[in-house]
């Protein structure tokens, strides 16, 4: 639905476009969202955003740069003349003008640009290009609202009325003291709702909630969405508040976040991008999939201890996809149980002695149920009993401890900070695949006279 | 840090409670963060709690209420009584109210409380339970702005100082025609920076972004993600307004989808909650445990064509899981790329036809630089050039597919409108383990006699 409607509103503009209409193209472009206004631009030649670049002013072309991916960005930058980049990178919000300065490959242009902004504007990106990635402070903005404790509602207001449409938000009100201390929150709501003449002192929070500066983002954003926040104050060391972080840029945190543990999940981190190029992505992929080969071979050392068995009868190792399909499925299960819990906080709550005995428990049923449809499949159509049982006694042994497995790695490498999605699922299923064919090989060798 | 704090504000509140200083409790304890409050809350014991019910209003309690979870808020209700419980349940917003409604398992329970609240708060609930879950009507609340476009912006102002602490947020206007149809929004930012004269109707956008009742949740948070919205409004069929999604709750929704998703991509949906019992979740899980065993048992059949092979050169059977490992890892790859390009929508700008040669090419590539890899080590370890060379090829053809595979499976499955993590990594690996082995035993065949 709404795909269809950015078709028809690019018609329109290519329309007004054609028929040099400038003044209508102004009246009813300009209602438009950003985002659509966005969605429209990209998709017209190279030859027609040249004219917009004269329709639209620095300023109004601003909004339409913060929707934009950074592909886009770059791409219209390069067609802007550098004056009217320059003007409209004014305009932009400055972590968003951080976050494509950041990204931005060649040094000697980036200094160009920022050399043409206005110099107070620059200041800004400079800051907080200065921080660490993935920090409080790199994704900070510094448009925001500082008042002070002696104002009143009135003065609050005005001043409200006067540089409201400048800011990030208005909807949160920092207090700070005459060093620049934030020393307390009012939100707009309580603002409106007070008398007039009540003294910001009196109805100000004067416990914010509010990050410091080198605060990893993940942490950000798990902060606003515990105390279902609009936006976070980020001070540095001496308190002193250096901006804010908005609801909408942790949106995307999480979203990238999530990516990435996906990423990590799947062992296919930094390369989800649908922009690389498929020699990009086997770079970033293939150290991943060697790595686990690696793996693989000590696997096939594994069986290799049992070749002896396996010659004399060579109908086990028919076993061997099912040993380790079910032995990686079960473990990928816990994992992504205790990954979940980790990046949700619940299981802070369960505790990890409870959270292991629950997966150990769930892994025995599980091994029992299997053991059960197992000795039955395998006995019809194999016609050995024998063969089933050592197929499903080797299946109990694994589940179990592949559940357990699953779980008590991702909870080791918590311990020791490091990401648990760095376990990733091929590390644990080849872990699990190693110690189910050695049960199932270790049963089958003592019981082959019987075979 | 904030959980050292919680821990002294706990040791604060068992004081007060235990030298009865319900007047200090009221005063410091009120000042805090609804989230604060209730992490204190419910790690006190049952019977301090009961004191608690005394010294907060239900109003009071109500904001504590909503910060806990369902097992949090079924204790307290229980626990409360039914009064006590009815009062506050009114005080709570009507989105809250329904999803603990919604959860309750006992139907005279539910239906008693209802019916001891404000008729119109329960009517409130009842709606919002009335819409199918997962859907922008069942998500969204009752607590919000309506206004009129022949109001000046004063009307508003009297009207936000008089309303604005009862609603969920004040920060977006509704503006409603007579009949209760949506026509147009204002943000409280607009209203403030214009004149106090001017008229709603002059301010308003009327291009307002709206959520049908039935959309998807998913879909709702995408919406308020792409505009960078703080809510959304939600209609009905006749375009009446009839409810607000805010951001807050689009945040749960995104957590809620994520872990949706990555337990179907592991093939544990619905089990990821730390709270089921071992055998809870052992019901949930084993059934996919299960079916993916009788894939395993395919897989088996696979083999089982191929016993003379393996029966002449038992070595074979040792690199079994090296090529179900590499087949299993580089499609969960590709899987992981899709799944989140789906997700983000940003893989609709590129197509289907660049994507998946982007991956068959990756594939391809991989697989080149895992065969020179294995033509080497495996050379060197068996003394086999001869079996270096099938594992290798095999190798290379098997990466190149089961890239492919990864990504077009789930392409497809979306193309049926199905969630593509339902085509979860476990599928896709055994169907790459099928196709491997066969790939693996087709190749060693043709050249066993060179073995």
């Amino acid at each position: 639905m709404i795909q269809d409607s950015i078709d028809q509103m690019k018609k329109q503009v290519r329309n007004w476009l054609k028929e040099h209409d400038e003044r209508t193209f102004r009246e009813t472009f300009l209602d438009w969202h950003a985002n659509d206004q966005m969605q429209v631009i990209r998709e017209l030649e190279k030859q027609e955003r040249r004219l917009l670049y004269e329709w639209l002013t620095p300023a109004e072309f601003s909004d339409i740069f913060q929707e934009m991916d950074y592909e886009d960005q770059f791409f219209t930058v390069k067609e802007m003349n550098e004056n009217y980049a320059a003007e409209m990178l004014n305009e932009v919000s400055a972590d968003d003008a951080a976050a494509f300065f950041d990204k931005i490959p060649m040094e000697e242009r980036k200094e160009s640009l920022l050399k043409m902004m206005d110099p107070a504007e620059a200041a800004k990106v400079r800051e907080i290009l200065s921080y660490p990635r993935e920090t409080a402070g790199a994704i900070m903005t510094k448009e925001y609202l500082e008042i002070f404790a002696d104002q009143t509602v009135r003065d609050v207001m005005t001043f409200l009325r006067k540089t409201g449409q400048d800011v990030e938000t208005i909807y949160y009100l920092y207090v700070v003291n005459g060093e620049g201390s934030l020393v307390g929150v009012v939100s707009l709501r309580d603002v409106i709702v007070n008398n007039e003449n009540a003294d910001i002192r009196d109805i100000m929070s004067t416990r914010v909630v509010s990050a410091e500066d080198d605060l990893d983002q993940e942490e950000v954003a798990r902060m606003i969405k515990t105390y279902d926040l609009l936006a976070v104050p980020v001070v540095n060391k001496q308190k002193d508040l250096v901006g804010i972080v908005t609801v909408d840029d942790v949106m995307d945190v999480l979203e990238d976040e999530m990516t990435e543990d996906i990423g990590e999940i799947s062992a296919s981190k930094g390369s989800t991008d649908t922009n690389l190029t498929a020699v990009q992505a086997a770079k970033k992929r293939a150290p991943w999939i060697v790595l686990l080969m690696f793996l693989g071979l000590i696997t096939a050392n594994v069986i290799g201890q049992y070749e002896e068995t396996l010659e004399a009868v060579v109908l086990l190792s028919v076993f061997i996809p099912l040993i380790m399909d079910s032995a990686g499925n079960t473990g990928t299960q816990s994992l992504a149980v205790v990954v979940r819990s980790l990046a949700t906080g619940s299981f802070e709550r369960k505790g990890i002695s409870q959270m292991l005995k629950r997966e150990l428990g769930t892994g025995v049923l599980m091994g029992l149920i299997c053991a059960v449809v197992l000795i039955i499949t395998v006995s019809i159509i194999y016609d050995s009993p024998m063969l089933a049982g050592i197929v499903a006694v080797s299946i109990f042994l694994t589940l179990s401890v592949a559940a357990f497995i699953g779980a008590v790695l991702p909870l080791i490498i918590n311990k020791l900070h490091i990401d648990p999605a760095v376990a990733s699922g091929p590390f644990i299923t080849t872990l699990n695949d190693i110690i189910g064919l050695f049960i199932y090989f270790t049963i089958a060798t003592s019981f082959i006279q019987h075979l």
